[in-house]
């Protein structure tokens, strides 16, 4: 087992698996009475928020617009970065600032203003709340990076 | 893009996933407020069920306890295994088969009952209810091959 990253490594680490390109992530919702939902989809990271489109009437849209919050993993199961977020816009495709879409686009390769049925589509701006980035069982202490939507510079868990 | 696979190369590749050492699942679950949990955890594969072991005061165990279901992913964004399950037995570590627990551990490489604090476990057994398997957009159509806990037999989804 590799010896446990810094803090500054591991914020370092997660805000690279946030911005790489094609960057994918495992995006679990649930509904008012208690089923979780998860699927994976292709983000954009804006530095500040995670951008996420699909289509309106999915489970995912439809849970992010009556929660409000989701619980959103990137990388493996043994390099983990785990995202606690809230939404904090939902936006019909049209409605959404291009500046946005284009960086969705750049990153995920992907423009959702290209499909025949882009109507059917709505944009999800999300702001993590708390992250946590851990590998293997020597990195569960210290793996809260940011709590409250702000980063914990060094502090440990 | 690679060619769709074959109903049949889809079962056989999610069982090789399911069935592969040390694999690992990500794992959603929801509180009855619909506050969803995601975490990734070792599997044990029985041919029939999927076995989970995780500490008694996670959310994971509350959930599954709780709700009695949970939708677990394996395999990578881009080659994934979904699976809608549901909770068919909870139970103390020191309650559980121990062929289950052997099982478990020689998949995971990981026994709990190993644990010096093995009485905070619990094991849980999912029975899958559905299940699909996709790679690629290529893939979407037929990708469901359970329903309802049998396999469908190359019927379309």
């Amino acid at each position: 087992m590799a010896p446990p990253r810094s803090f500054d490594q591991r914020r370092a680490d997660a805000l690279a698996t946030l911005s790489a390109p094609e960057a994918d992530a495992w995006v679990s919702t649930a509904s008012p009475d208690g089923t979780a939902h998860l699927v994976p989809l292709s983000i954009g990271w804006t530095g500040a928020t995670i951008v996420l489109v699909t289509v309106a009437e999915s489970p995912t849209a439809r849970n992010l617009a009556r929660m409000g919050r989701a619980r959103v993993a990137l990388g493996g199961t043994r390099d983990v970065v785990m995202i606690d977020a809230e939404l904090v816009a939902d936006r019909a495709l049209g409605d959404t600032p291009d500046q946005l879409l284009d960086a969705f686009a750049a990153q995920s390769g992907w423009d959702p203003r290209a499909e025949s049925d882009e109507d059917e589509f709505r944009s999800f701006e999300l702001r993590p709340v708390r992250l946590q980035a851990w590998r293997e069982s020597n990195e569960i202490a210290g793996r809260t990076l940011m709590r409250d939507g702000a980063w914990l510079d060094g502090q440990q868990d």
